[in-house]
């Protein structure tokens, strides 16, 4: 089988830089554009030794040409780029005929105005909102399968989409009761040169950031919705931690059926998911066991006391987080086992 | 001024070498007997050289014989011990007329059934609780001051305790909805050579964990109860974190009041507490800005879309929830500044 | 093809952990039994959950007998085992007609006297020294084709080893300055409940340690003698760094030919060697650049000051310094490409 | 008394704060005046909220005006700067009456033309190298003393330098055999922001760096040069390890002399120095037994294989490595004692 070409744009950021690990060593792909602006003219395995010797990694970067791109045959494109940037590239592409998996948040909203609202700019591209596909592939694997744009979820909203989805829509536990407390690793805030991102800065520190309307928001509150047939607004706090790479959420929510519903619940729906492992109840997923995987492991406990359930949660931010979960999503577009190119462990 | 001679039992587990820490710097202590059964005979600068060449760091360990302690000429013991354990030697110490600041959970619960639901033992000493005082300074100073017998909070309780009771007298908040979920460092398990506390094991590694019924709960939800005047119940999720020390805890409730009155609630309650410093609205506290210190830094903000306030701490496990909480509480007994030898940076 | 049926003693240590991982990867073996005292009837995926849902991590640990291992199938087993404790079983083993790569100590010298001079005890099988060979497969690839009994380098000596040998084969430095300064991550100490590896304990502390005559030294200087034609003794300081795994290890030594005809030496050396990666004159290899992997990163510097050259080595402890060196040898051993099964990055 | 009023230049760096905090809580010193561009016209504790509620932490950064830094009345000034940028402001302070302890390069060496050889530039200020002292109190305790400018030491030779100085006077080394291997831990590399400072790309990385000639080995080799009594070269490989803070440093050389002598030698020259902790034959000194003190640990061992002397060495990058050792200057130049201020824990 010809391997199918592929671009990645914004590639030498920490999720740019997943995606390079990840589609290096994808058996039914090839890079044959990889741009970043810092690093146009330089090649991967220069500016990642870590790549060093693996074939393909001696591809040079170039700057975010799009017609460079498309000369390059690439037919699906990865955006790993700010929002905001990523839909005029975006744009460019799905013209030139290139479908396109972005990683940045910009078409994961149905609504320009919610858009606006949790972005505070007007969308770049509101044309192609209906056009997009939420890529998450435990819940869309059909539409991601023929879309020509998938908008890559966020790593908090998939680590508390997936545990709630099933339980909203079977009514199980009351809407207005949700909250997320969410501890991530630090290259969820991205590689760039700040202050507050410095090792010395953030070991031996804890702390909760970015409330109480965190971007996040938007798309979680659009998914959950949509799975319970009506508004629902929740509350939601991340956290920083000194680990590389790592989700862990905590979601309390009142129960109101049965607990042995909720495990069918769960069960029921992910029975074919290979990447969500159901640890049962009383567990407690460790981002340990997932990191540098597409596994997000769950785990629930009913607290009797209050009578509220607690869904817990564990992925790798750069992996079923981003990276990873788009790889998953090509593998739905390409027609290949979702597993392809993922490795387990 | 002469000194006031203390003994510290369980001397060389994380919260007993960090009271060792304070002890030796302490204008107005002196310790003159230090108990480990894994290191009797050893000097304490042999077993921790981080005190080499302070002075009284030549002190001896002894075995735990309350006899010893009190031939040292002990006025003032603190008990770093596992619950069970330091019931025992209290009561032994408390005949002897030595006051007793006990870090264990032994006598932090008024009620001795709750003692057994929650540490699935009869309690080891029940006519002593009545003798007890629960030693959070900023809400039982009168009480600590003349106390032969010192309950010192735990590290969790402390970082829950402190933003919540002043809402709660001032029925602010909607008791029924209080969630903690806390992070909280190594060392708040303890000095023990188990698989799990290792550095591999803990390192890149974030998890939930003590579902859903941890030990503390009993004592956060007694406190609580006093301060609204009715029985509380919460739910608490602590987490583990791979830092040192510290712990970062998010606490959220549904407002039932005014912002405001949130605000001016904690400030008047606060005004003469030295080691407690209100951040303000909006503010997140770093669990680095504390570490090694007395403080306890509280944030709050109000999530307007959901009506949930949010409150926000960070403290020191060992130290505001653990040895300088202990020692504070030693200042008040001994009719000292409550800041005397309490470090400030 | 058929898969290899493999067996893993001690499985349950990090190094156990890593061959675990790397075999249940590879596609030309099985893992038909895998032994631990401490997890016997446990499954795999129960004791080491990130494994879960790969195939083969349902397997149930054995203790540790030999019958039951033969009759599992197994053709080759992995020892990772304490010194002592694995020539016992290897000899067992190897009765059976199973081969053996021994992870441990017990094989690595060619005299016993050596072995008991460095390891202060008797050699538990002294007849089986001249069989076994020693496993760095840059260096003896031919002998471990064929063998029955392969003795796995140690971590330290891989890392200290690789950049010398061609070295010291062209005469290019005095024998007599060697001096290496080795840094490894926790790991390397095992997977035990010792006080002195507790997170709290390594967090945020360096140290030397083991000094002045590590066990490896043994080794290290066997191979470098055998690589000169003649006795050479060194220098050797290992040093314990807060990270989870990798060795970085800087080595000065007098320089006595030309610079040019170091590159030259290290590039001809290991022209065919996958694993090997040569950064060239003035790299710093850097330990995340190899972790998980197989490679050794190695660069070197000259100091015209002092007329010294710097070599400077990165390896995975885990990794080319056990594991997935102990894995390259099994593909020798099976005539299989040396890279099967060693995943790149 | 009333307190010496200081000002700290470039206050708000790594250095710059750990100065802050040690002068906020120094009996006899008050700071009037602390500079910083980037924080100009912010209060410190706004800053560094780790300083809220400390008496003095409430001023306010002003911009490096010299003139506003003697209109404070500041008699010593502390310069936190980079190299270059120090020398401008000591000219304009030494010239307006201020004493001046600058923790830069600027004044460390004694030629002009090495510090144009190490640093690539000419020496910004010439005519105050001879008025400048070595501020390395064990050593030029006398001349500190009385100094007007005191150039404080770089953290690596503080660490090199200590362990060697005594074993050259008396000739039980030799010279051209010394080797240091130093590891330091993140904050070393100064509070910028900067990629590779990230805390993704530290932790779980150990490499060396700045090789083969490292700008500090100019002050080493004047140090060591003048104890020896001749010009002496040595080889010097930092590493860069994932702490906050620390450095450990492992020096070897062949022995010249008797054992007993190194020890003699170590002792009765730091037997008047409460800073010096001596910890003997075969001790590993910790970082962690340093860190937030201004202690150097020293520990020693004999390597009879190879003949050579192993000097181990402990402290903290920031304290007896710049902050602290510059505190303890200014005691000496105060007339204070040595150890005023200093905490010992």
């Amino acid at each position: 089988m010809e391997a199918i070409k592929v671009a990645i744009l914004g590639a030498s950021g920490y999720t740019g830089m997943e995606l390079v690990r990840l589609l290096l060593g994808h058996p039914a792909a090839q890079i044959t554009a990889a741009t970043s602006r810092a690093n146009a003219g330089r090649r991967i395995d220069g500016v990642f030794p870590r790549f060093a010797q693996l074939p393909g990694s001696q591809l040079t970067f170039i700057e975010p040409d799009m017609e460079a791109v498309a000369a390059s045959g690439a037919t699906v494109a990865f955006l790993a780029l700010p929002h905001g940037t990523a839909a005029e590239y975006a744009t460019s592409l799905l013209d030139k005929g290139i479908r396109v998996i972005d990683l940045s948040a910009d078409f994961r909203l149905r609504k320009a105005s919610v858009y606006e609202e949790f972005y505070g700019e007007a969308h770049p591209a509101p044309d192609l909102l209906d056009t997009a596909v939420y890529g998450l592939p435990e819940v869309h694997a059909g539409a991601i399968a023929s879309a020509s744009l998938v908008a890559s979820p966020g790593c908090y909203p998939t680590s508390i989409l997936l545990p709630l989805i099933p339980l909203l829509r079977e009514e199980l536990i009351d809407p207005s009761s949700i909250i997320a407390n969410s501890l991530s690793g630090v290259s969820g805030a991205g590689r760039k040169a700040d202050l507050s991102l410095l090792f010395v800065e953030c070991n031996e520190s804890m702390r909760a950031y970015g409330l109480p309307r965190h971007r996040h928001l938007s798309e979680i509150e659009q998914e959950l919705s949509a799975a319970a047939g009506k508004t629902i607004v929740i509350t939601f706090v991340p956290h920083l931690i000194p680990v590389n790479s790592g989700i862990c959420t905590t979601t309390t929510t009142t129960l109101k059926g049965d607990l042995a519903d909720v495990e069918h619940a769960l069960r029921s729906t992910y029975e074919n998911s290979p990447f969500v492992r159901l640890l049962g109840n009383e567990a407690c997923p460790d981002t340990k066991n997932v990191t540098r995987t597409n596994f997000i492991d769950i785990g629930w406990q009913y607290d009797e006391r209050t009578g509220r359930l607690l869904l817990l949660s564990a992925e790798d931010n750069l992996g079923k987080g981003a990276a990873s979960q788009a790889v998953q999503s090509f593998n739905l577009m390409a027609g290949l086992p979702e597993m392809t190119g993922l490795s387990m462990v």
